[in-house]
């Protein structure tokens, strides 16, 4: 696999962290993973340790029949099952599937079981995961989440200025003597260091960040991720060529 | 120590960090510290791995004097010296202050050696850092990070809202037939979806992120992490006492 492994790594690593409804440990688990046609390989993290299992195809298929002895299944249909119960790792044990997921610790590391149907019939799939070290955990977790802090800033100069726009806007039809017919439509004017006061009130903050985990891997965040992370590998191309 | 263990790391909890000019094995470093009057504690990370040196009273003396056999020099003047020291770390070896800043490796923790001067007379001091565990790495860098996130997000939401009620109050002057008088004042009505899609070019994004550690850990954002970091401590009050 070293021939490839840089190529398949880099593409895993634009893939969003999906929030999971099992935890290890008392800490939820974030799962990503990316399927091809011959194996899986997946990264699981509790944002203190990251895991991960790499399974190629004669692996897949001895497993397979340690744990289903009477299912014989091709390589195909099982990485489609796997993947399958990997996408859904944001409902697991919710009672939404008919998956359900028990995580057991061996050798200090989490082993995922999943019981599923596979054509009607009962099918047990085993995740044997391993730890990963620090460097992995900052290309998967700590990289991507700096990289949305900083796009986010850039976002929200972006946001603000066009605030500004707006208001300069808003001032010209004052100034030609304009007035709104509903006067709880008008505004303030934007003002910054007003806006960081607002947004500083500990009680609303404490309540935004008690989703904090869900809510930074959730969907709508899932696109900034990719980005960012994509993005990083081109940052590191201008650092190189330009020496900043 | 142990009896105020909680409260002192706590406050070091919610102390931004600062970002250095000096790097250990190719990563900059990031500190931060905390100084009572009888002793220091200082964190460092290079966003893999995290390191710490917290010294009493006691060894403070005994390292001055086995560094500084010739200086004698009283507690609070040590302690001050070495505040001084710390709050430059984002320009040490710029030659912009009198610090010469090394790193070196010792049992594979770094060493900071900083030479300076304290009251004129060459002063030497080294900080003897130790690796810590992944438990207090999410506590000190990737939860921050997190929360970080989690409040960009709320933030845009409120600045986005803010932008529609612009376009609201806008749309109310134009049904009034009311005109900028310069047409460059005009603003597009904000679209969430276009917003999205016209920040989500590479080369914008990758250019930003080239600067995402210093801008992330920056003077800016730094009030941003101290109260994320404090409202998080009221998060988990909250949590535990609605059972979310």
């Amino acid at each position: 696999m070293a021939d490839n492994s840089f190529g398949k790594q880099s593409k895993l690593n634009a893939v969003p962290w999906k929030y999971c409804t099992v935890s290890y440990k008392n800490r939820n688990l974030l799962v990503k993973f990316e399927i091809s046609e011959t194996s899986y390989q997946l990264f699981v993290t509790d944002l203190v340790h990251l895991y991960s299992e790499q399974l190629l195809k004669t692996d897949l298929h001895s497993r397979t029949q340690k744990l289903n002895p009477k299912i014989e299944v091709p390589t195909n249909r099982l990485l489609q099952e796997i993947e399958s119960i990997l996408s859904e790792a944001s409902s697991w044990n919710t009672g939404k599937m008919h998956y359900l997921v028990e995580v057991r610790e061996v050798a200090e590391a989490p082993v995922l079981k999943v019981e599923s149907y596979l054509a009607g019939v009962p099918f047990l799939w085993e995740f044997y995961l391993q730890s990963e070290h620090g460097e992995q955990f900052n290309k998967q977790v700590v990289s991507p989440l700096l990289y949305m802090v900083a796009e986010l800033q850039r976002q929200q100069r972006e946001l603000i200025a066009r605030l500004k726009s707006k208001d300069a806007e808003i001032d010209n039809y004052k100034a030609s003597g304009a007035t709104v017919s509903r006067k709880q439509m008008e505004t303030l004017p934007f003002n910054e260091e007003n806006f960081r006061n607002d947004m500083n009130i500990m009680k609303d903050v404490a309540e935004n960040l008690k989703m904090a985990v869900p809510n930074v891997f959730s969907k709508d965040a899932q696109k900034l991720y990719e980005y960012v992370v994509l993005a990083s590998y081109e940052a590191q191309t201008l650092k190189s060529l330009t020496g900043c």
